[in-house]
C-alpha cells in the first residue's frame, strides 16, 4: 500500500528583518497575521545570527527587509534569512525589498564598474530566493536581473491619489528633476489629466570647457503648480536645486513627490528650507517627521499586504499595479 | 616524466552569419584577417546547418551576427554557431550583435510578458557564449542581463563627428523624439557645446479621456537646426511625426540619427518625404541607399574591429567608448 | 497567528503558439477546456510581442507548438511564451514540441558541428521549461538530452490500427528506406504478427571510388504489399527512391507512412506519383490533402490530450506509450 | 473555460536499494505503508538496471540506501533510482543515507586530494535529489556540502537511553577514543548528569622523531565504569586500542557504543577479545551478531520512520533531535 | 607596478585509475611521458582515497579510467580523482572513458527508467571534468549528453585495417547481429569496397504470441566470408547465436569484430566454440587471451595517445576520426 | 588567413579593499608589487562604489579583504569588487579571506538555523569568484563550502616558531579551551616534542539541572606552562576563564595564542588583566598594541603573499602548509 495524504491546507509565514520592523508589523496587520517570531542578534563582531521559533517546513514565507542604513549589514540579514528558510525546507520563498539597494549602478556607467544592481539579484538567487517583491525599481529593466518572477509595484496611485485629493489640478506641470525622470514623469502628467511637463537640463558653459555652470528648465513652468517628482531623493542635493531653478523660472509652487525618501545627510535641511511646500514619500523606508517642516509620509504597508495576498493565494498582482490610468 | 610544452601563441578566429555578410567582411579587413570559411545552409524544411571548415581548438573565437529580418532565424543561426564552437573546443567565444535582438521588451510593461531581451541573454549562455560585444544598447540596463562581460560600444561618436563636420554647430538644438530618450539627448547636447535641448511629448486631450490628440514640443526650437535622434528607427512613423511638430513649432531645419536603422515597411517613403535634410545612420544592420532621397550610411566595422582587437589583446576597450566628451 | 489556507484546486492552462493553431485547438477540444487568449504578434521588424490575457500565477502551464516552415521563428515565439509563464509564476511549465526541432542533428556527424537537438533542449531549460512532451523523436535518445522528465510519445499504435483496418496483413512486408531505420521496422514488424522484414541499402559502385551508384533491396520483397515506413518525410527523395527499388525488386504494393510529415519543397509531387498507393501521416505539423493523389492525415490531437490529462492528474503515461505489443 | 482540478491527496512512496534490505522493510514497517516494487538487477558487466513497477508521477519519493560493502556501487545504484525518479516526474526526492559515504574524507588533509564527502553531496545533487536524511554525520559540517535541506538525525538518545537503563550511572566515566571526538563525549557526559571525561591522547616518543611510541589517557580513568564512543567503528583497531590504555590505566570496566559499525575485516575477532564488556551499535549498516560475544544492535528504523513522516507531513524533525538535553 | 609574469610552457599530466593500469602505461609510452604518481587505496570499508604526488595547478590533466568489473568502483575512482584535480587547481581536465559506462542505457526503454548514460555525464560534470574521451560509444547520440567538448573516436580503422590484411576482400559480407546496428555495418560496407550486408532479425512465432521463436537473415549470406561485427560483446549469447545462424543460412566463414570486449560470464567459452575463425578486439577493457582459443587483441593506446596530443596542442582531432572513407 | 598572437607574458594585479589597507599593502610589498588604484567610496546611503583605475582584462587578480568590524559591509564590497572584475574581464579572480567570516555559523546547531560559513561560500561563487585563499579556518571542512581550489594556510608554523624561541620547551603543557579544539591542540603538541595535553571541560552542576555551575581542567597542569592556543578570540571570555581555572589547578605559567584577534569589545581589559603573560595573535584583522599589557602581534602578509606568488605562478602551495612537522 502506498500512502495517500490529505492535504488540506498551505501555510503562508510572514518575516521581518531588524531594519525597519514597523514596517513588518504593518504589513502583517494588514494582512491578519503575525510575523513569525525570530531570534536575530550581533554576535559581538558584527556576525549576524538568526534562528525561527517555529518550524517553516512546507510554507510559502515571505522575507521582509527595509535597506536603510547601515544598507549591507540588513541586506546580509535578509540573505542569511533565506538561506535559514532554504535549509528549514520552505516551500517557496518571497524577499520582500521595497526599496532595492544598489539600483543606481544598474549598468557600467563606465569601464570596470560593477552592476551592482545585478550582483543584489545573484545574491538573493544563491542564498535560496525564489521570486521578488519591490517597489519603483529605479529602472524597470532591474526586474530582468532576476532569473525568475518580479512583482514589480508603483507608489505611483498612493501618491498621486494624495496630491489629487489635497490640490487643484487645473494649474499643474509635472517636472523631472533631470533627464533621466522625464519619461516617469510623463505617465504622471497622463495621471493628471495632461498637464504639462518641464524638466530641468544640466547645461555646460560654452565659454569654459566641461564645466557645468547652469541649469537650465526645459518647458514653460511660469505661474504654474508644480509637482517636482523622482523615484528616491538621498542628499536632496539636486531636488533642492531642481526647487531652485524652478521659482527663479517663475513657478509659483512646488511639491515634491518620491517613493523612497532616503534623506541621508543634510537632505532634512535641504528640503525643509528650499522652498517646496510639502514634500511627500512612503514608508518604504524608516520615516521621522520629527524636525522637517514639510514632510508627509504615506504608507505602503496595505500595498505589500495586497501583493503578499495575491502571491499566496495565485491571484493577479498585474491589476494591482496597472491602475486606472 | 611530465610533458612540457612551449606555448607560443594564441589564435584569433572570427566568423560570420549569413545575416549580413558584408559586414563581418568588413571587420576581418580591418582586422587583416579573413573570416573562417563556414559551410551553413538550410535544410528543405527551415532547420540550419552549420560546420566549420577550420579547427577551431583553443582559439578565441568572434562570431558576428546582424539581427536583421528574419530576426528569429538570424539569431537562431548565431546560436547553433556558438553550440559548434563550444562542442569543437573553442577556447573563449565571443558573440557580437551589433543590433541587439528583442531590446525594446527590456522590461515588462504589464504583467503576463516576457523579458526577451533578458531571454536572449540567457540563450546564449545556453548556447556558449563566454561574453558578448553590442552597439548602442536600446537601454544601458541590458548589460546586467548578461552574466559575464559585455563590452557595450557606442556610435555617437561616428554620428557626431559626422555632424560636426558637415554642419554648423552654433544654432543646433538637440532633440528627442520622446520623454524616453532626453537622457540620450542630454549627452549630445554635451557633445556639441552644451547645444540647448527639447523634446517631443505625447498628451492627451483634456476634452476626451484616454485619446491622444497632440504632440507638444518642450523645449524652443523655433529658427533652430535640429537634430532629432534615437537609438533606433523601425516603421518611423514616431520619428516622421516629429519632425512635422518640429516643423510646426517653427525648426529651421531637421537632421535625423540614429544607430540602428531597421528602416521596416513604410520607413524610406516615410522618411523620404518627411522633410528631415538628411537621415543619417550606420551599417548594424544591412543598408541599401537605393530609392532614398536622403539617407547616408557611416560604416560600423573599424568600431567593431578595434573592439575585437582589444579583447584579443587583452587592451582596455574602455577608452573607447569613453570617447573625448 | 500564523496564516492557513485551504487550497482546494489547482489549474491546468493550455496555451497554442501561432504555427499550428488548429492543432492546439484539437487539443483543448479533447480535454475539454479552452486555449487561455494570448495575444502574439509581429513587430514590423520580426520580433515577437507575447501577452497572456488571464492570470497564469499557480497554474500547471502547457505549451503546444508545432515546429513548422519557418521553423526558427515558431521555436523563438515558444521560448518567449515559456519566458513570459516563467516571469508570471506559473507554478510548472510543460513545453509541448510534437515534432521536436533540428532532431536530425542529434550527433556530430563529423567534427567541428553543432548538436543542434541538445541545443533545443538546453533553450528550452534556459527559458524556463520543466518538462517536454513530444512525438517519434528521431531517435530516442533525445530524451537524454533534456534534464528533466521528457515524456515520449508513439504514433504507431495510430498509423498501425489504420493500417489493420484498411490492409490484408498476411502478404506484408515491413521496409526501412535506410538502414538506421531497421530498428523500428523490426517493431513493426512485430505488431504486424511477426512479419518479414527488409531494407533499402545504399550501397557505392566497387568500379568508381566513393560514389554512389546504387541501392540494394536488403531482403526478399518479391510479391509482397510492403509498407515502407520513416519518422519524418521532408522533401520525400529517399522514399520516393525507396519505393522504385522496391518495385523493381518486384514488390506487389507500397504504402508510406510517417509519423511527421514535412513534405518540403517537391515532396507532394514525388510522393503522389511515384507508385505508393497511399501515404500516411499525422498532423504534428499543419497538413492538407490538397493537390495530393493519396495522403491520409490522421490526428494526433487525442494522444497529447490523452497525454496532457496524465501529467496533469499524476496518472501513468507508460501505459499510453507501451501499447500492448 | 480554464480546467480546475480539486487535488485531494498526496503521495509517499518509499524506495530501498539492495544493499540492505531488512531496514527499508523495517522502516515501511513502522509507516505502515509497502515499499513501491522495483526491479533492480545487475547485467552480467556489473551495470545496474533499475525499473519502478508502479508510477511515480507527482510523488513524495524517499530512496534509502545503506552504504555497507561494495559501497560504490550501492552509492551508484542510488543515484541511478534518483535519476529514475527524476525523469520519472517524481514530485520531491529525498535521498536516506543513513550511513553517509565517505564521510571521513570530510577535508583535504593534504594537498592534492579530494574532498570525496563533498563530492558526494554533488552527486546526489547531480543525480536529482532535493534532500538528505543522515543520521550522525562524521561532521556537522557535512550538512553544508549540500545545497539544500539535509535532516541530520542523531542516533545518541537510542544509545543512551538503552545505557541507562542497563548501568548505573553513578561512576560513569565518558571516553573519547582520539582528541576529535571530545567534543562529542561532552554532549554524551551533559546526558550523563555532568559525568567526568577523558579521551586518549597520541603521542610521539620524545627520543625518536616522528615515532608514535604512546597512547596517553588525558582525564582520571581509574575505577571508573568508561563509556567509550565514537560515530563510527571500522577495523576496530583505534577503539580495542583505546580499551587497552583505559584498562592499564584503571579503568573498572568499558562499554562501547557507536551509531555506524561498519566493522571491517579483523573488527569482530578484536572488539570481542579486547576487555570491553558490551559493544552497542545500531544498524544503519546491516549487522549480524553471529560471532560476537558482546555486541547488542539497536534499531534506526523508528527513528527514520519519524522523520520521513515528519518530512512528508510538513512537521518540525527539529524536535526529533534535539531531544531534552 | 603591476606584475608581469612570463608564462614559458604548459603542463600535460597523466593520470591512471587502477582499474586497467596497462593501458595507462601503453598509453604514456606512446607520449614519451610518464603517469603522474597516485596513491590510491581502498579504506577497509571500500572507500578510496586518493592522493597525487606532483602538484597539478595550472595543469592540463587528462584521467584515463577502464570501465571493467567492478565497473560502479572505478566510475567512482574516476570522479574522485576528477575531484581532487578541480580542488588542486587542475587548469583544464579530461575524462577518458574509453569504453562508456551504461552507454546501453541511453533512453527509457519503457516508463520509469533511468538514462543512465545521460546520469554518468552528469556525474562527470558534477566532478569536475570539462571534456570527454570515449571510444565508440553504444550510439553516437551519447555525445550530446555531455555539455561541453566530446572526442568521438573510432576503432574501426585499426580493425578494419587489421582484417583487410589478413583476409581477401572479395567474398565478403558485412553482417550486424540485430536490427539497430544495421546503420554501423553499412559503414563497415563502404570501407570494404561496398560489401554486400545483411542483419539477424529476431522474430516472433506466428502460432505463439509473444515468444521469440526464431532468427532469420535478411540478406543473402550463402557461401560468403562473413564478418559480423558489433560495438560491444557482453556474455556472447546474441553473436554466439548469430554465428549460428548465419552457418545455417550457408554462410562459408564467420569472423566476429567489436570494439569493447566484455567478456562476462560464458561469453569466452559461447565465443571460443561457435564457429567463429576468429575473434577481433582491442583493449579498451583489460584482455587476457588465455583460455580463448581465437582472440586477437589489437592496442588502443596509439589511438589515445594521438588524440590526447592534439588536444593538448590544440590541434584537430577531426582527422583521426574521419578515417580515409 | 587566420591570426596568430605571442602571448608573452601575464599579469598578476593584487587589490585591497578598504577594512585593512596596511595589510593589502603588506603584501604588496613582499611580493614586490602595487596594489593597483581603485576607487572606492560609500553613497550617502551606505552604499558602496567602486572603480577599477587601470584595465584588467586578461589578468589573474587577487582581492585581499580583511572581515573586521563592520564585517557586513567589508564583505559586500569584496562581492562588489569581484563583480566588477569579472565584468572587466578578469581572467581568474582570487578571492582572500584571511579571516573567514561567519566561520563559527558552520552547520545548523539546531534546527531552523542558516550555515552562514556556506552562504558566504556561496556569495563569493555568485559574484565570481574562482578561488579562495583563508587562514585558520574554523573548521578544516569550510573548505568543502566552496567548489573549486581552496587554499587553507595555518598560521601554526608562524605562532610555534616565535614560542620555540622566546620560550624554553621542557615544562610546555598545550591546553584548549574547550572540547572543540582538542584535535588542533594535539597538532601543537606534537610540534613541541610531544609535550603533555589538557583542555577545559564545562560541566553541568549534579544540583541544579541544565546550569553550567563549573569548568573543570582534564589533563594534569600542575607546575606546567601552559600554551592556550585558539583559532579565533572575540569576546576573550571563555579563554580568560580557561587561564583562571588553570591558574586554580596550578598552572605555573600561561601564554595565550590565537590566529584571529577578533578583540571585541571588553577583550582587551580582559586578557590584559587575566594572568596570561603575553597574548600572540596575527594581523588577519587589523591590530593595535595600544592600551594593552601583554599583546604580540605576528605579521601574516609573508604567507599571504608566498602563496599567491605560487597560485600565480603554478607551484605547489601545499609544501607551505604541510610545514616540517
Amino acid at each position: 500500500m502506498t500512502a495517500h495524504w490529505t492535504e488540506s491546507h498551505k501555510n503562508l509565514m510572514l518575516f521581518s528583518g531588524r531594519a525597519h520592523p514597523e514596517l513588518g508589523e504593518a504589513v502583517a496587520k494588514e494582512l491578519g497575521y503575525d510575523l513569525t517570531p525570530t531570534t536575530a542578534r550581533d554576535f559581538a563582531n558584527g556576525e549576524i545570527f538568526i534562528r525561527f521559533e517555529e518550524s517553516v517546513r512546507g510554507a510559502d514565507c515571505f522575507v521582509i527587509q527595509s535597506h536603510t542604513q547601515p544598507l549591507n549589514k540588513w541586506l546580509m540579514e535578509q540573505l542569511i534569512m533565506i538561506d535559514a528558510l532554504k535549509r528549514g525546507s520552505a516551500k517557496r520563498i518571497t524577499a520582500i525589498l521595497p526599496f532595492y539597494p544598489y539600483a543606481r549602478q544598474d549598468k557600467k556607467h563606465r569601464g570596470r564598474e560593477p552592476i551592482s544592481a545585478r550582483l543584489v539579484a545573484d545574491l538573493l538567487v544563491a542564498a535560496g530566493a525564489d521570486r521578488i517583491v519591490s517597489v519603483d525599481l529605479h529602472t524597470d529593466q532591474i526586474q530582468g536581473f532576476f532569473d525568475g518572477p518580479v512583482d514589480h509595484m508603483h507608489a505611483m496611485p498612493i501618491l498621486t491619489d494624495y496630491i489629487k485629493n489635497k490640490y487643484p489640478l487645473n494649474n499643474l506641470c509635472v517636472v523631472s528633476p533631470d533627464a533621466g525622470r522625464v519619461k516617469v514623469a510623463e505617465k504622471w502628467a497622463n495621471v493628471f489629466d495632461g498637464a504639462p511637463m518641464a524638466f530641468v537640463h544640466k547645461t555646460r558653459s560654452v565659454d569654459v570647457a566641461n564645466e557645468v555652470t547652469a541649469n537650465r528648465v526645459v518647458g514653460d513652468v511660469e505661474g504654474k503648480d508644480c509637482i517636482l517628482l523622482d523615484d528616491m531623493i538621498d542628499t536632496g542635493g539636486t531636488i533642492a536645486g531642481a526647487v531652485r531653478v524652478l521659482k527663479e523660472a517663475g513657478a509659483h509652487s512646488v511639491v515634491i513627490a518620491c517613493t523612497h525618501g532616503v534623506f541621508s545627510g543634510p537632505a532634512r535641511e535641504r528640503l525643509s528650507d528650499c522652498g517646496a511646500e510639502e514634500v511627500i514619500t512612503t514608508d518604504t523606508l524608516p520615516q521621522s517627521t520629527e524636525g522637517w517642516k514639510n514632510l508627509t509620509v504615506l504608507s505602503i504597508a496595505p500595498l505589500l499586504a495586497k501583493t503578499i495576498s495575491e502571491i499566496f493565494e495565485n491571484g493577479s498582482v498585474t491589476t494591482l499595479f496597472e491602475g486606472e490610468a
